[in-house]
């Protein structure tokens, strides 16, 4: 491998949203063309995924439309599902996790559960909990002007709850999803206190890309950059990009890659919350890792850590090919298209990028 | 009067934005139909007002769109004023004011000034307190990440730079314009302290009609709703309320109505900063006030003081007729538009208000 280069391993990238029809079509091959092997889907489609058939059948179209990604899937928490469907999922491993989003949250959320009791969930989280299956937690309380939460703290007001569901599951595998504050930074620190073995974390999170970028400011009055949870202040930014970069095995990458039509995102009330990455997701990281001099710490961050906490085997892969970055810059252009129906306006259009990614055996 | 009118004397609103062109012959007139008399006009025109000529023919402009409106009128604090440009407008009572802007903090703010540093105006606000002509603040910091400024800390981090000016200058009039926070209002409070007779008030904060309504969880992801500076948290709104409503006469209503094409609202990146009030202005308060029922401090709040304050009087009045506010419901529109070029979203589109606005001899 020449001197420039680095190799990645199996990458992984742990959230992902491809939607369906046209949008799915345009988007999921873009997972492997931004330098992604792995690819855990959500679940959120309307009406959302909480059947056995139908999840069956979403990985069959994914798969179709990009044959060397590996899909692992995901039922959307409700009280559709039921210890039974969980094992039976298990079992034929028909999916690798279960999302949990808070009712009214985010987009496509209006079927979630309400966060401030779980209790009605325990026989799924059992279930979960002895079938090995991750509990993928969005974790913000939702907005009420009574309890004082807003977007800006509504992910800190979670974080009992995610205590709390440690405490009463501790064989539990949880990711608290795309977290974006210090406090939650802290709080997957003090869990994991004292823990040696990577093969011990039970409670991660996952880092989306461009939570490493943005602040606030950056999306007050840029719509393009409004996701749930929104980007918060310049201390929490610092101390994701210190988690992303800190070697350890709780923290890992998951996107929350999720792509909007741009007229979705050009309204002036109701703009769709989320962020599209994926076209450049590996390169998006690079970035940020080789401005702090820790490039070493990426393979950990995108492979070996989720890897690790879902237990991924080789034989599992559907390509075992490596990711390898490479310094060559390249534009993010302005849109991902089809040339037809749908225009995606990608994180950071129009600047430039300093790594590219390639496949090697 | 009937019983269910209420007389709210001569109205002002002082702080309202009506560029040029098509956009302020749509919305000048706008300013009485939304019940208001006396209007304190930004001068933030591209290029922004800084001469004697152009705030006299802006001036003349508006009351041809609108003869019965009384216009107050401002300059914009830059380089290219002097002490002499200042007791020149003031001895022909061309300006009321000087509005300060931070550089690049808002709309057309590019001309402005860096809050760090007012000392090289300070012969400027010399002559201002000579002349009685008041100051009128925006304040922020610029955002920047090293100092921890972003734009939900930004008036608060101006505090200390508001104290400043008025121990250095404790006979020149200042308000701190569309105030947001909670820290904003304490500030207030606290230098007018002991403060027994309204005339001796130097310091003063204009309240908005929106920051009485929104908090951050309604721009996130509604342009319509964004403007600078943004608005914050359920506390900041809930002590915004309560200054308004104190009867209190260093609080009063400046509407920062600032209209924008429809179009610079609905974007992806770059959304125009400013919501758009003037044509229900009085009604949206009404609202607010009848809502926590103190119906009874709203002509303080839009008359008494900020007539006192601005030292208005009746003889300046381009019209003496009082405004009468009775219970009768509207709606909204959609759009406020000249049935041509431009519409414009007002706050609270397709929302029905309870309160309407005549005027009486």
């Amino acid at each position: 491998m020449a001197s420039n280069e680095i190799d990645l391993g199996v990458t992984c990238d742990m959230h992902v949203h491809v939607r369906d029809g046209a949008m799915c079509e345009l988007v999921t091959p873009k997972i492997r063309e931004g330098g992604v092997s792995v690819a855990y889907i959500m679940p959120n489609l309307q009406p959302p995924i909480t059947t056995l058939d139908r999840v069956v059948e979403y990985k069959k179209t994914l798969e179709k439309l990009s044959p060397e990604t590996t899909f692992l899937m995901s039922f959307y928490l409700s009280k559709d599902l039921t210890p039974e469907l969980i094992h039976q999922a298990a079992a034929c491993k028909a999916i690798q996790g279960v999302k949990c989003y808070p009712a009214g949250v985010t987009t496509n959320s209006s079927s979630g559960v309400d966060p401030n009791d779980f209790s009605s969930f325990y026989p799924i989280f059992q279930a979960m909990e002895q079938e090995n299956i991750v509990l993928n937690l969005h974790g913000e309380k939702p907005s009420t002007l009574e309890d004082n939460v807003h977007v800006l703290n509504a992910e800190e007001k979670f974080l009992p709850a995610l205590k709390k569901l440690h405490q009463d599951f501790p064989n539990l595998k949880i990711i608290l999803e795309h977290a974006t504050t210090e406090a939650a930074v802290n709080i997957i620190e003090e869990i994991n206190k004292g823990i040696t073995d990577p093969q011990d974390v039970k409670v991660a999170a996952s880092l989306t890309a461009h939570h490493l970028y943005l602040t606030v400011d950056d999306w007050a009055g840029n719509p393009v950059n409004f996701c749930k949870p929104v980007a918060k202040l310049p201390n929490d930014k610092a101390a994701l990009v210190k988690a992303a970069t800190s070697g350890k095995p709780f923290f890992f990458f998951g996107s929350d890659s999720a792509p909007h039509p741009v007229e979705n995102k050009s309204k002036y009330v109701g703009v769709s919350a989320g962020v599209y990455t994926q076209s450049f997701a590996i390169s998006y990281l690079a970035e940020i890792f080789d401005s702090l001099g820790c490039l070493d710490k990426l393979r950990g961050f995108v492979s070996t850590w989720p890897l690790n906490f879902y237990g991924i085997d080789e034989k599992d892969l559907k390509c075992k090919k490596k990711v390898v970055i490479y310094k060559k810059s390249h534009l993010v252009p302005i849109a991902i298209t089809d040339n037809k129906d749908i225009a995606v306006v990608p994180f950071m259009a129009e600047k430039r990028l300093n790594w590219s990614v390639k496949w090697s055996d």
